[in-house]
Parts: C-alpha cells; structure tokens; sequence
C-alpha cells in the first residue's frame, strides 16, 4: 500500500470541470493512479474522486517521458501536498465545489458499537487485523458485556454504557464524551439495536454506518427476518447505509441478498442472514475508508 | 419426456403420511420418478408432490426386484390411473387431504395477457415453441393492438379486448367470455397493465400469474422502477406472484435481482429489469404447469 | 435445537423403497421432521435422508390422531433408537443398502487444519462458538504458529506439527497420531496449504473437506487468482469438496462466485476470494456435520 | 436517445493524458456526457472512453457558466465532430494513442450467425427491435434452416450457407463475401457450432463474439454442459469473448452463473443454460455497439 492522497468533489455541473481539475494535477506533477467521475444529469451534479502518489514515481510513469513539463514537480520528492490545497481552493470556490482532500498518512478513527449480536462485530475487527481496513479502532462500546473478551483480544479499549429507551440521552451522552475524547471520525453500528436521536446523528453526519438486517425499503423496523418470512419473499437481503434521523432511511450504501425456500424457517433465516450482513457492513466501511462514497440528497455514489 | 402422472397434496400434518401414501402407491406397482414434502411445523402442515411413470418400465426399475408383489400391476402395461384415483380417495378423506392429480395426458391451457410492452411475451412464446413450457395456448389477449403480429407468428388466436378504468366491468365481461370458451387453466399476466377485480380473480384462484417490477413488498403500486431510482438502491427486483384481490400482495413464486450503480438511470434499470421480468415470470410459468407450486396461505411451497 | 436421529441411505433403485423405510419409521412412532430422496435415473441410484425427533411429540404431531396405530411405541417416551436399528438391519441388508445413522445425542469431533491464512479459521471458530457448527473441535492443527492465540482465545488445543514436501511422512505420522488420540471424525482443511498423501487420505474418506480458491475445475493448483488475472475472467469463485487422492479433483460440496472488473487486481481477486471462501467452506462444514450430504462417484447429493 | 460522439484511446502510461485530452474537448466545446478511464499499472497502460453530446446543450450544461470561454463552439449549433478529428491527431499521435473516434450518426451493421437453436437469436432480434441494440442487422446466416422464418418475421435477409469440416473453405469464402457485400462491422455468433479459421478471423479482429455455455475457462470444447454434469459442479456458467484462432480462448467480455443441484440432470442444465447465454451474449453485444469495450492482450476492459 503506496501513500497516497485522495481528492473527493461534488459541485453542479458545467463544462470542463475534468479539465481543470485534471490540468492542475498535472501541472503539480500528480502521478494519478485512479480518477473516475460522475454526473447526474437530472439533477446537474457532478462528482469527481481521483487518488494520486504521494511518494516517488510509480509503476504508471515508469514509461519515459518525452521532455520536462513546465511547472512540474520532480515526482522523486514527493508531491507537494499543502501546496496543491493552497492553489486548488481558489478553483473550488470559483466553480462552487464542495469537497474533502486526504492522505494515507492519516489513518480514520473508528468507533464500534454493538449490543449482544457479535457476527459483524467479529468479522470487522478479524478484517481489520488482516489490513483489509484501514483505519484505527480506539474505542468498542456496547449496551451488552458480550463483546468485552471479543474487544481485549484484539487490545481494544472497551467501554460499556447502559442504554435504554427511557434514559437514552444520558446515554448519548456519555456516548459522545467518548468518541470526543477518542477522536472518532466514523461510528459503525454492528448490530446496535438502540435508536439514536436526531441530536446524536447531526454531531457525524455522513459519518455512522449502520447494517439494517433486511433489503430496504421492505421491512424497516424490528424483526425484519420475522416480516420477511411471514410474507413468504423467496429471497432476504441486508442493507448498509448512513444513519439520518429517519430510521432505515439513510442513504444506502450496499445491499446484498441470498435465496431462501419454503424449507427454511425464521432461524434459518436469521442464520443466513448473517452471513449478508457481514458482506454488506464491511463493504460499507471499507468504502468509506478508502473514500470511495459521496452522498448527495439521500443517495449515494459509490465509486469502483 | 415421458409419460407420467403428479399428486400434489396437502393436509394436516401427523404421522405416517408418507409411508401411507407411498405404502398405496408401492402396491399398485407406481414407478416414481420424484418424490418430495415439506412439513410446516408452525402451522401443523404437510406437503407432498409424488410423480410417476405412466408408460412401461423406467431406467429406475432396471434393477430386478426380489419377487412378485401382491396386487401389483405390471409396469409393462401402464399404470392404471382411474384405479388408483379410486384407491386413493378414500384415504385422502380419512386423512384430510387436498389433493390434486394430474397426468401429461392432457396438456393445460394458457392464455396469455398483455399491455404494450412485449419483452415476457416473446419470452414466454420462444420458450413454449422449443417446448420448455409444457402447455397449449390458445388464446393472446390484449387492451393493445401491438402483440398482434407476434401472435400471428405463433400461429395463436389473438383478441383485441379494450380496457380502461372506468370500463374494467364490460371488458371482463369479455374476457371471461373468450377464457371460458378457449377452455382455459391458467393465465398468465404478462405485463398486463390493468388492475383485475375482486370478481375476476375469484374465477381463477392460484391460476393467475403476474409479474411485478420490483421486488416485493418493497415499492408496490405503479412506476417502481422510479421509486427504486428515487430511494437509492443497490439492486432492483422483479416477483412473480398469483394474483389475488390485494394489489401486488398475493404468494409469491419467484423472485430475482440484479447489481445496479450510481451510474444507472431510470431508463437503465427499466432495461435491466426487463430481464428479470422474463426470468421470474417464465419460471413461475413452468412449475405451475410442472406442479410444482402449492399455495398456502399467503405463500407457496415450490418443490424443486 | 431438539434431539433428533438422522438416516442417511443409499442403495440401488427399485419400486418401494420409500414406503417400506417410511413404514418401518411409523410403526415405531417415529415423528419424522424432514425427509428427503433422490433417484440418480441414469445410473439407478436411490438416496434418501430421514430426521426424526428422539424426544416428545413435535409440533406437527399436534394435531390430534384418529386412534392408536398398532405396534406404535408412544411419543411421550422417547424414541427407541437401538431397536429401530435392531429392526432396520435385515430391511437395509434385503435392499442393498449403505446407511449411516446418526443421532444429535453424540457431537462429531473435528479438526480444523490451516497454514498462515487465517480468514477461514476465525470464521469458523466464531460460527461454532454461536452454535451454528454443531461439533466439538478438540484440536487445531498448523505447520504455522499464526494461528496459536486464536486457538487459545477459543480455548482449543493447538498443535504445531513442521510440515515441508521432503518430510511429508514425518508430519503425517504425527498428524494422524493427534487426530487418533482426540478421536477425530472430521477433518477440515481451512487453508491449509499442503498436499495430503493417498494414505492420508485413506484414512479418512469423504471425512476431509478443502476449500479451494477457484471455480473449479477451472483453475486448479497452486496460485488460483493469479491464473484467473491472468485469464481475465469476468467473475472469480471458490469450492469446498472433500478430498480424494487427486488433487483439487474430489466430489465438489459446493461453490460460489463473485463479480470482478478490469480494475481489480490480484490482490483484490484474493481480498474478495477471502468472503468466498468463508461461504462455501463453512457451508459444507455445516451441511456435513448435518448429515446433509452423501457422496457418490466423483459428486455429491447435498439435501436442503 | 441524442447524439453523441465516443472516443476510446489506449496508449502508454505516462502523467497528463486526462488532462491533455479532456482540455481539448473543453476547448471545443465538447459537453461531456460520460467519461471513464482504466490504468492497468503492471502494464503500464492507460485506457478512456469520453462520450460527449453532438447537438445542442444538454442538461449537464443547463447551469449557466460564468462567461464565454476562448475559443469555445457554440453548443447550440452542435459539436465540430470533423474539426476536432484534425485537432485531436497530432495529439495522439504525439502520445502514442490508438483510437477509435465513432458517432451516433452511423449505426455499426451486424451479421447474426447461428446453427439450429435459436434462443440466443431470438433474444437479440427482440431486444434489437425494442431499440436496445443501436444497430443495423443487414444479414442473418446460418448452415440450418430452422431460423428462416424468424428472420422473415423480422424482416431480415436470410442466407443459407452450408457448412461442413470438410467443405469449411468454400463456406468462409461464401460467408466472407456476403460479409463484405452487406458492409457488416460486427459478427455474432448466436450459438454457431462451427469453428471459424483463422483466415475467417483475421478479417474481423475484435469483431467476432461468441457465446460459449460454460463458465470459461473451465469445460472448453464440444458438450460443456455434459462435463459440467459429468464433473458435478454446483453451478453452471456461461461466457462471452471475442473470437480469435485458439477455440474458446478470446478475451472475455462477459459470464454469468446459474446455481444447480443433484437434482439437475443434463437437459436441464441445458435449460438453465440458455437463459445464461441470451444475457451474456446480449450484454456483450450492447456494451460492443456502445463502444465500451477496449480489448488488450487477452483481456478487455469493459467501462460501465
């Protein structure tokens, strides 16, 4: 994994956009190692993520170049990030873009909650040892002590807060005291089942992730797999997306979805379900992770 | 394929019911060919779907069998059907049994419905001339004129029955007409895009097969491909369902989905969808005809 | 989890197979909960999978019997296991039939085998920790010591045993001494990296389950999602099977696939190979300890 | 549907290719519609796709700019596609690119080839008359019969061309010359059982698809669903690639997979079979006809 900065855009569309942004990059030496972009043509939105080196020359310049570019920093010194922040801004606010630029070398914080379902938990953190997230965990906390051998074995500070539905706000905030004092950029939500209140979730917008254990929009709520199996679907599926103030109503990030048969009964259900909702969290937060999600309205673009 | 016989039963579930249907079927010297059940535990049911050879004997009785069983009839001279259905009768009484007995003999009869959008239509029609679809056709209906000429190189009666709102009684009138005259078992709603009554409905029950453009129950009711658009979804779906007096609500037979991204507009997943139209619908299709499908309650059993 | 037995046969096909195993269930009360068969038409092959309860009446026994069945033992007691198998033995011997009956009174043991990818191992462990794996494991075994503290964490056994091609013998001298002394039934081998030998094998056949890195057959041996990079495959898979003496060629449990694009890379080939794995390896370990599958000739007959 | 030009370049790796080409488009005015690119970073190649609109402005353009910019066409009186051809030359020339510039303005023309099943050409017939498939179809061919009528139905010219091993020579000749009589840019093979040499497909590099019925490149050759059943796989595929001198062994532009079971036999795989091969032929050949696919080496990049 080669250090590496990650420029993520949305502004309203209009013509050379690609051109400008690009033409910078280059102008500063930028060895670009992927770039996409989208547009929403209805909406007239346009979205750009490019990632770039930010040490010497990569495989892709490995090809000799024809000559000396004017302007254009020698790639082996590194690329001069702060630089490119001082003459990008005045392009981004002249073309109304919103965006977010950062670099491998600081790894997100991330802050896992549970209660006593510990599958996504287990899997996340098992990713997480084996480098397929990357990021730092300061902070387990759960309404449950299930978790707590889980959280020691993989040395991770662990903190237990009561939560109930009638004394939720002193929950939260205890909650947020310590994902403050933790420097907490993301909160997943690995099978939490306590609701958070408006108030909580506009202190991280866009920025906690939750697994809904059904294909959104059927069967928001509780006991989703109970409500699938009633209505006799012939497949069930899980869904990851952000947490707005409506419940199940974020923006989705991913969705998954496995065949079932007249055989199989709620618990087998619930068992294979599991295994989708695994996929589908993980894949949300490594996506996130790499920058690779934008929302806008409540959706998402999820770039590949 | 060879000829042979189906028994679809269903019944409150107890002990030795199979061994007594199979016991029956033994003695009178049936060569099965597939047998299946499904018990309900909840619910205290049981399912059973038994098919057997009608004609001589089949590789499956190649081995010779130790001696003559009594009250066995020879499999060289087929299966005598009447005399079972005699036989079995009185069981199914005693042991509260509904039951279904059909044979290859005679092939049941579809007719099939239609809007403007022919995509499940010509799908269905190739799949019944290479003989996937065991069945006769002897009548396309439609409230547009578009299908005629695919109908005509089927060589299938087509009639032009016109349907609005505001008229639904009159036209059913004629539907009902034309199906009853055509002899028809099942019908099959292939985007047919008009609401059926209650009254209709009752005349056909579990012998109407429609497909919806999404996946059920998420985005019921008209346009779901731009509710699916609307929401941000990860996959779009396609059900096949009987019909029943609720909108898009009656059991489910089929379902499938597929990948969508940012990347698709309305119109894409309108295209990708068509797809799994076809897919969903021609396979409900096939194991109704098969007998494959017991309907209970809101939901069905599909031996595979 | 309700105490029940398993029948697993397989015999040559003819007439009454079914009613003469569903017979003997009755008559000593058995309150069968799923059963299953398969003919193998071409070859005349009969399988059949019955599971009944061994403790009280069941659910679908609920509903109230029309009198007392002669020779009936009574539910209330408990099923006689030892003199179903005492009644059993001369019908199997009289058709012909191999049988293995089981009952959920015993756990089978197993033995997890892996190197120094870890991926399916945690997956595993943390299945049978929630009771989705219905087995003892009195040992993991590793030519690494990656996997050391994991076992510990779970509190199994582990044992180091050196394994290199030129000292095979050595290794699986000792290896097959572990798995004698802790009474082994099942051997799964979860990524584990080296060749087993024929006498190996022997010892415990269709008792070893692989997983291996590709669709097979595409794509055996060593390096799977490299050959597939290579190849430029649109979708990549992986398969559990039981081992034979031949290389990555035994009876096939089960296999799954998932997307790739242009722009993944190998290693994205073996992060997303990584999800496969967990699947289709934790399926057949499940499957298998369910006695859900029986293998003939190169396949296997997988009972839902 | 508007019009709208496509360029896809491939060339050498090096710093500056988005930007250098996306500044042109912006010079002239271009409005850009989609634009994607692919770095393939062992090879140290670069791949892009832009797509711009041809005629007045789009919606992406609906937000009003912030003035006129220099040297920019007015975008009410359409794009200068033959103007942009002369500036855009020297360009790649000077980068090593090799490009295809095409427009909406002329439809790719297609020869359908096929043997006696007809599922595949049925397929694309309805899904080209429905408006998915932007082509023309000047040509139907075959060494049967049986697609005579549907061609008619279609209004299609058919021409019947026999083809044996033995006489293959004089059948490419007479295939080759009604190939170049009709001006065809694209052949499919829509299920044609006969192996084309290499002189046939030398004629049309890039330019030939096929659909193979099995998950490539496992079950290469004659029969793949008889080896699939025979290997007893758990899931079945299909694939499309191009067409070049080794058999079954083009760059691949598209699979799929279908899940079976013991219970499948070799017909049905047949069935499921054919449903695979309509999707991923037809994908195939849209994604050709949009221009979105690049091959290099024995690969393709597929932009979505």
């Amino acid at each position: 994994m080669k250090d590496s900065a990650v420029l993520l855009i949305d502004c309203p569309d209009r013509k050379g956009l690609v051109a400008r942004v690009s033409s910078l990059l280059y102008e500063r030496g930028a060895n670009i190692l992927h770039a996409d972009q989208h547009q929403d043509h209805d909406l007239g939105l346009f979205f750009m993520r490019v990632e770039w080196a930010l040490d010497g020359p990569a495989a892709s310049s490995a090809t000799p170049q024809a000559g000396p570019i004017p302007g254009q920093a020698s790639g082996l010194e590194g690329f001069d990030l702060e630089g490119f922040k001082t003459a990008f801004a005045p392009l981004a606010a002249e073309l109304g873009m919103r965006w977010q630029l950062s670099s491998s070398g600081r790894l997100p914080r991330v802050a896992l909650f549970c209660s006593q379902y510990l599958h996504c938990m287990a899997d996340l953190l098992h990713r997480w040892r084996t480098g397929e997230l990357m990021c730092e965990i300061p902070l387990i906390l759960s309404n449950h002590r299930d978790v707590e051998k889980l959280a020691g074995f993989y040395g991770i500070p662990f903190e237990y807060v009561e939560a109930t539905a009638d004394r939720r706000g002193e929950a939260e905030a205890r909650q947020l005291e310590l994902l403050s004092s933790c420097g907490v950029d993301l909160v997943v939500l690995a099978r939490y089942m306590q609701v958070l209140s408006p108030a909580f979730v506009a202190r991280y917008p866009a920025a906690i992730i939750n697994v809904h254990h059904s294909f959104l929009p059927a069967f928001t709520g509780a006991k989703p797999y109970h409500a699938a199996h009633a209505r006799g679907v012939k497949l069930i599926g899980a869904t990851s997306h952000y947490v707005t103030d409506l419940l199940d109503d974020g923006p989705i990030i991913e969705q998954d979805v496995a065949r079932i048969s007249h055989r199989d009964q709620v618990e087998d259900l619930v068992a294979r379900g599991r295994d989708l909702e695994r996929i589908v969290l993980s894949r949300a937060v490594r996506w996130h992770l790499d920058r690779r999600i934008l929302c806008y309205g409540n959706k998402t673009v999820v770039f590949d």
